[in-house]
């Protein structure tokens, strides 16, 4: 067989998952969280089994599912999306970014991709006959978008570009600025924007979650991608969703029809349920601050660095006072050694650019945060 | 956006699926059953979920429902894979027939597919940048496969060729002499058989499902795509798996990793229990055996001709000697008219051939088999 990804390996999430399990280290490496999701949750899926919720969904979903989704982005947000024509259920935010770029990419298109880069960003877009083209982000200033540079990569062949927030790995979130400016800069353009926004509720310090379809000139561009594993507790029910217009979820469907058809249905009816209480979601902000706080506090007396995550669940340290061991070999090292694992950014950059930084999962109980933090102290 | 499906609409299943729900038809179309799964599997799947089981399964899978798959693959077709290497689990076998095809397809690749054929093969070999090769079975000699043909259409290109057994829609089985010829004409070649067997189970008369993995010269170039939905009446939870030497499952995780990374998983610990009992399988094909007796039967009065079923829960009759309309206007037709919803074969054809043939599905209660059959015996 001849490969058609012969660099690619095992995800860093399988195996530092994996290293963590092998040694009992605390994980604090794939972000999931280690507590279980609302009882209320476990049984609503229960009764909709029970019920013979059991056979396929229809290919988009189910229809309470998408009202369900319109009515909180809308209140949310105050963007509307039709439930009919513009909101498609898939299995999980990886299948809605996949699924978008086989929609749109023709051979040979280009997409704006930010580097560090969540890890299934390229091979989506190489997988399916385009070319990444990187914007590397650095700590210099704090892995600030600078757009004059993103204007500076676009060509006639950018068929899209993707954006990230809350950030993943960086925790950073976009600005009204830099929707502005990524308007600005694809104004008299065909470009796409694919916005991934699973960390919508995970958001801190009062900041409001701005997407780039709340921005007039590009809703009619952008696939929103997001998902109910980080905001629910469940990454293991693998339920996310698309929001784009109507023509441009036309194609989606065309493309998620294939890959996967549908999804599954005692999950979506349960979450259908879920959503009609706004404090399900509303109350995730205030569970992740209280996390992000606890943890950085508990790591305050370490020689690491940091900025606060402004979201996500996960908090970047540098530890440049502590060693100039590249972050790969550190995260495997403290492992084995001291039982934390951690994610080294340098997977996220296409030259594997070493900025000796660290990421931590702090969606875990608090018990293993203490522990984890007592043990990182120490160093 | 320049649509890269332009002739693809929605699939026959929820076209005509949406049609019965309007009519309030009874819906002989979409192949699902009425009824409910397993009482024990929904205890199972609430169960896993109380305790905890909804992150992140691994990307292949969790270890012990790939012990299960590897167990009863040898224990019922005596084929050994390595749950470790060689068996992978999937959003469904959709996602396994299109992961297949993103791992193996190069630019202009052809693959060989036998119609009609179940509507998502086409799509995923040409979304994957591959060009599909038809050979065309007919119901002039019960849709039996012509090896002289097959061998006939391989060329420098072919990189795989498609198999479905038992087969949707037709019914039929593949025999040790089809497995024999496939042998011989794929000899000295390269050549990947992608195998669909969801319907291993649901086969009758006392014949034995025959894959074509269980040939000593097959099995090292064969991917076998199965499923839990068909077996275990959910279709809705989506979940299935692919078994293939090392090699190709190496290349085939890497292609999953990146369109769903994995799968639901407390359906995945659900199943690896309720795989223990081996009865839970084994008493399928009875109880499909039953069905299809019964609405042949039931229909035994009515002007349709057909063969009885040989596997599959699709039972395929031609109505030429009622009228000599095309099959699609008349599944349209009936379901508005008489209540009857159906699959029009000519949809499973590239050039959409019409052998006034209409497919029913009979995962159904007897309550909605016999008011169906009654319906189509007064025609
Ligand atoms: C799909 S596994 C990775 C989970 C995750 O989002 C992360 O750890 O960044
Ligand atoms: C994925 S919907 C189609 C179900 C099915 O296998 C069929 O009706 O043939």
């Amino acid at each position: 067989i001849t490969s058609k990804q012969p660099n690619i390996g095992t995800t860093i999430f399988t195996v530092m998952s994996q290293l963590a399990a092998e040694t009992g280290a605390l994980n604090l490496s794939q972000g999931f969280p280690n507590y279980n999701c609302s009882p209320k949750l476990i049984e609503l899926v229960n009764h909709h089994m029970k019920n013979g919720m059991n056979q396929y969904a229809p290919m988009a979903g189910i229809m309470p599912l998408r009202e369900a989704i319109a009515q909180k982005t809308f209140d949310l947000y105050g963007i509307s999306y039709s439930p009919n024509d513009e909101i498609t259920i898939v299995s999980g935010c990886t299948e809605a970014l996949y699924a978008v770029m086989t929609a749109i990419i023709h051979k040979d298109d280009e997409v704006i991709v930010f580097e560090p880069a969540y890890d299934s960003y390229v091979p989506c877009v190489e997988l399916n006959g385009g070319k990444a083209v990187y914007v590397t982000l650095t700590p210099n200033n704090d892995f600030a978008i600078d757009w004059q540079v993103v204007k500076s990569k676009i060509t006639e062949r950018t068929k899209a570009i993707m954006l990230t927030t809350p950030h993943n790995p960086t925790g950073k979130c976009l600005t009204q600025s830099d929707i502005n400016s990524l308007a600005e800069v694809l104004k008299d353009t065909n470009i796409f924007v694919v916005s991934d926004e699973v960390y919508e509720h995970i958001i801190f310090d009062g900041r409001k979650h701005l997407s780039p379809a709340m921005h007039p000139e590009l809703k009619e561009r952008t696939f929103v991608c997001g998902s109910f594993g980080k905001t629910f507790h469940t990454t293991g029910w693998k339920l996310g969703y698309c929001l784009a217009p109507k023509e441009l979820s036309a194609e989606f469907r065309k493309a998620h029809q294939w890959i996967t058809f549908s999804c599954p249905t005692p999950f979506q009816y349960a979450f259908a349920d879920f959503l009609k209480e706004p404090d399900n979601y509303l109350s995730v902000t205030q569970f992740y601050q209280e996390k992000r706080d606890k943890f950085i506090n508990w790591i305050k007396d370490s020689r690491f660095e940091w900025i606060p995550a402004e979201g996500s669940f996960f908090q970047m340290v540098s530890y440049k006072n502590i060693t100039d061991e590249s972050d790969y070999d550190l995260a495997v090292r403290w492992t084995k050694e001291i039982g934390v694992a951690s994610i080294p950014i340098s997977v996220f950059y296409a030259n594997k650019i070493d900025n000796k930084i660290l990421r931590f999962c702090f969606a875990k109980d608090d018990e293993m945060l203490e522990r984890a933090a007592e043990r990182l102290c120490r160093l």
